[in-house]
């Protein structure tokens, strides 16, 4: 097909008028007022503090990135390594880009908000996330694309993607857990602190743990899931490619008449794809902020569930075009629906019936509403796993294992909106904490609570639908590791590695496999508790030696709690992140394919289940608890005994939702880019 | 080997001796004193109470077993069907034998402790606990040993142990998790009742479900766990025979020197072990009964960590004189030198270090005290999960797959032992029960406290092996399944199904399995928390309606609680019971072979590790708070609020511990043995 290569260039294309709209809505935010003195100085300290982790985070994932590129560079090439590089920077300039776009727009929605345009608060939310949205996508696009075609002759091309895909899951584990480890922190600390010290709100502007609270929501759902939603793009592009580059004739599907064509249109098909759906996404973006005038909920629910529909005829129009089998929009389809139906049913957990029952197990104590609230979690894991079986039986039905990841690439084809939806989140949360912080009036409140609310909704369907596509993007990268052991073993004359149940090795893999996720969830969960507890003991400490703090005569320290999050967050991360990039090596090198097969198997089943059931048990306690707080419960009110037991099970929730399920989703992520890295170095083990 | 059917009579013997011991015990401890009126009074309620549950489970079960009775004779023989009714029925002998011992044994327990002597009292707990211990043992011995004995010819001779086991399996898994609901929906309604009533605790004699407490004591721990341990071993057995009679002549280890006996040793070994085992057993119980005098945590330690030792001698004396390769020696040391560690590690993680950190945790609030037991629960899948790959490790490397299932009859060899240790547990606490509702004095309280602790650490330990042996089962029945299934298409002329990983039938497999133990941990708690509800409601109601209740001027009524527990029990096992049975029907059915063994992977990788997390993280909540009761947290006493904080984590632990935990262990194991059962059925599907 002459016109491929034109067609091709698409995703770069696009790619780059995507980071052109970026950058103007970018400078049009900046451009907003930011307000009053007080609220320009918050807003200055929560910007400086993120930024500062962000920099000082830069600086050990370096150190990672330079070791990392070393090691790739001998063991696999230059070009791997560079290219290793590559994914890693571009994931790190998308978070950067993306939190100076957020740390600016929180203010300016508050600004927006009070001078009484709710269309404008939520506008100036929406073009912050945008930015972020934008450049994640178009960022990994770009760098996939441009690869594509300098590389797409090159005959180790195959390293290059697999160690592209590598970067950017290393900088999103880390990103992910020292995110969501910094966010829990503040946010605990300062609850616990709240309650400790007589007399300090949580929110209160003397509570020094106030501003790391703020930063924390933008390092962990602005910086932390774009890198992770990053990751994931660019993985199950990655595995469609080495699914289509490493099977032979008969392993890819029919997909054009000339059967010569096959294996390019097969390569190239994910990288096109996820081009259309980033244009489909740009159309999406301003179609949201064209019914800036409508309900948020309904803006930002809509903004969600456009991209699957638009995606699909865009699809059927291309193939149509190409002479492309249509199967492949069936699928992109199913993929794209599939990921909608899982954010859905993650929005139903955490909010509608469920939520209402754990509000109410809270009147007869904490016990009961843990119970409740943890039994909810475990419920919640079925309809998404079941989605997934399902979206992978029909995705096989039709083009076999190239279609399980095409239908990954399809539930990731709308990247842009949901990333864009999702850092609206933490921007309309910031800007409710600074109109408070500012002392702004109810009326302003009101606007930002709004806003925040709808925010709370998407970012749950936003975790549903990271992991949703965690998984299937796992099974994707799962069959290209099986496939390429296979064919680096067949290139070399030797038989193929059997991958029965049967096999003790992958029995032991599964075994171990099985244990990783939990490791990562209590050690996740203990560093959130220790950071939680030195925040605890510096804000006890501001409040006994800084006079007049109490009287609001004194300013609090707050970057002294910033410096401790961010240090502890730094810390904390390590482990988890070598656990998720040593295990594969470890078990790989040791026991071999095989083993290492059992090894992503068993952790994907658990690791998949375990981080729906934190996440959604810890959104719906989250939830629970507001809805105490709202007065849905007669006669229990905020600050009753039945609200404080429903705090308890908020504090257990958030470490489940936001650290400990996230972290998890990207261990499996991680293990399995790793393991398809490594596996032509010991396919001949 | 002429000897040989000789020799396969042992276990038969065996099992009969054990019978008659166990009866010696029976009627030595009912010949005891039953002490004074009150004792006699309050056992009876205890003893009337377990035994209603009992008969009114029995009927349930039995309309459940005629069912499966018909299924399984018109698809697989009436031969098979009345298999599967002899080992449903034993099963309930034993359970029968064994509570009926258990509460003599209690109250007998309480009344050597008043007559002063402490080593009689725990003669007459562990006498109680051996009758439930033989009997488990023996009975399961005899119904395979006849079974073998009878049909070792016979060319049906697969259904007819598979449906022995079913028949096992299915009455463990209503009476585990019928019994687990019972228990703690009595503990936890008590302990809430207790809470929300001013001034009844949680023991207190005017408490109405505090016989229904000490009921649920002897249904959970004494037929429950009973039931579930006489399956491991059955299970055990089975998969290992299921193994050799399946495998062709390649498949089996060497094992004597004589090639044409080697199928029949290898089919025959599994129980000739186990009656070596069972022997052992009997002579550990008599070391412990000798050595009363002593320390009870040093006697019940000490017959744990016996009977591995003697039983690897007694088995290499018995290998040599059979000329059998010693290979099977070493496996069976190993299988039962792993059980012991995984008990040791459950000890650790559910009463050292562990402990004493989640009770410092409540001293920031109960919302600290549950992320630090949730992190240890964790945190402790991973040594248990370790041990089993690393003897399925050797196993394989000795004996293959056959050896995989040799370790797990080799960990279930002190099956007595173990049961005879785990009995003891609930008998010392009824024990101190029945003390308190006596009011007997501080001396004998402290007597029966001292043996109930010692029975709190080897439940614990009990219920780490009991969810080990049953990952190592899981994983002999996996094996025996996919070789049952290969072994019928070849005998019908088909070609072995693949089960590779990248078959995306077992991956959807592996996905819907992974849900399974969620679902039935959720179910679970929930049946708790709802039957705990109705059991406050009426203990409120009681308080209400019966003038004189508070002052001690009436009785309560007892009764009606014990009522509620077992309806609410044996109402609200049904679902997850149904959710074990049928879902590898329907998977099997619908989705074939090798989506059903995804589907045991799956639910094995995630159960193994799901069932270790909830039992452990509820033991060392349970004891985090005995811990700060004892008065090790200084400042922190019993009745304070960091004590009210740990009352919380062990509120949420106590479902977790007693049912959702061993549920979840249950239902890996019955999935298998369903599958097996069923593997002739869907094997040319």
């Amino acid at each position: 097909m002459e016109s491929w290569n034109q067609w091709m260039c698409s995703p770069v294309v696009f790619g780059v008028i995507a980071l052109g709209i970026a950058a103007f809505f970018y400078y049009r935010v900046k451009a907003l007022n930011d307000g009053n003195e007080t609220m320009k100085r918050i807003a200055g300290y929560i910007r400086e503090g993120a930024m500062a982790f962000l920099n000082r985070q830069y600086k050990v994932l370096a150190v990672y990135a330079l070791a990392v590129f070393v090691i790739v560079g001998l063991n696999l090439g230059w070009l791997a390594g560079g290219s290793f590089l590559l994914g890693a920077f571009l994931s790190l300039l998308a978070g950067f880009v993306g939190m100076r776009a957020a740390t600016n727009a929180n203010v300016r929605t508050t600004e927006a908000a009070r001078t009484g345009s709710r269309a404008n608060a939520l506008l100036t939310a929406l073009d912050g996330g945008a930015v972020m949205g934008l450049s994640v996508a178009a960022l990994g696009l770009i760098g996939l694309g441009v690869l594509y075609m300098v590389f797409k002759d090159h005959p180790e091309i195959s390293p290059i993607f697999h160690s592209f895909a590598v970067g950017a899951s290393s900088i999103a584990l880390f990103a992910r857990i020292g995110g969501g480890i910094y966010t829990k922190a503040a946010d605990v600390g300062s609850d616990i602190a709240g309650k400790v010290i007589e007399g300090i709100p949580e929110d209160d502007p003397r509570n020094p743990g106030v501003v790391a609270d703020n930063v924390g929501d933008n390092v962990g759902d602005v910086a932390g899931m774009g890198a992770d939603i990053y990751e994931s793009m660019v993985a199950a592009i990655v595995a469609a490619m080495a699914i289509a580059i490493s099977a032979d004739a008969t392993q890819i599907p029919h997909l054009v008449e000339n059967a010569s064509d096959n294996k390019m249109i097969a390569i190239g098909l994910p990288l096109l794809l996820s081009g259309l759906g980033l244009a489909v996404s740009i159309v999406c973006i301003f179609i949201a902020r064209a019914m800036r005038q409508m309900n948020p909920a309904t803006v930002l629910r809509g903004s969600l569930i456009l991209p699957p529909i638009i995606l699909a005829a865009v699809s059927y129009v291309v193939m149509n075009v190409l002479g492309v089998n249509q199967a492949v929009t069936a699928i992109i389809a199913v993929g794209a629906i599939g990921g909608a139906v899982i954010g859905l049913v993650t929005d139903y957990y955490t909010s509608a019936g469920p939520v209402a029952k754990i509000a109410q197990a809270s009147t007869t104590g904490a016990g009961t509403n843990l119970i409740r609230g943890l039994a909810v979690g475990m419920e919640s894991t079925a309809i998404p796993m079941l989605v997934v079986a399902f979206v992978v039986f029909l995705a096989n039905k039709y083009l076999g294992l190239y279609g399980i990841a095409l239908s990954a690439v399809g539930m990731l084809g709308g990247t842009a909106v949901v990333m864009t939806v999702d850092a609206y989140g933490p921007i309309s949360d910031n800007a409710g904490g600074i109109s408070e912080m500012s002392g702004l009036g109810k009326e302003v409140r009101d606007i930002t609570d709004e806003l925040d609310a709808v925010g709370n909704t998407t970012a749950a369907i936003g975790k549903g639908f990271a992991i949703g596509s965690a998984i299937i993007t796992v099974l994707a990268l799962f069959s290209a590791f099986n496939m390429e052991v296979n064919h680096v073993r067949e290139a070399a004359g030797m038989g193929v590695v059997s991958l029965a149940l049967t096999d003790p090795n992958i029995m032991i893999g599964i075994l171990v496999g099985s244990i990783l996720p939990f490791l990562v969830g209590s050690t996740t969960m203990l560093a959130v508790g220790r950071a939680a507890g030195a925040i605890v003991d510096e804000i006890r400490r501001q409040f006994k030696e800084i006079p007049g703090l109490m009287e609001l005569k004194a300013e609090p320290d707050t970057r002294a709690i910033v410096d401790i999050a961010t240090s502890a967050a730094l810390k904390e991360m390590i482990l988890p992140g070598v656990i998720a990039v040593a295990s594969p090596v470890v078990v790989g090198f040791t026991l071999g394919a095989a083993a290492l097969a059992g090894l992503l198997a068993g952790s994907l089943a658990v690791g998949a289940t375990l981080s729906l059931y934190m996440a959604n048990a810890g959104g719906a306690w989250d939830n629970a608890k507001k809805y105490i707080e709202k007065g849905n419960l007669p006669g229990h009110k905020k600050g009753s005994e039945v609200h404080k037991n429903a705090v308890v099970g908020d504090m257990v929730g958030d470490p489940f939702k936001d650290t400990s399920g996230p972290g998890i989703a990207i261990l499996i992520k991680v293990m399995s880019v790793v393991s398809l890295l490594i596996a032509p170095l010991i396919a001949k083990l």
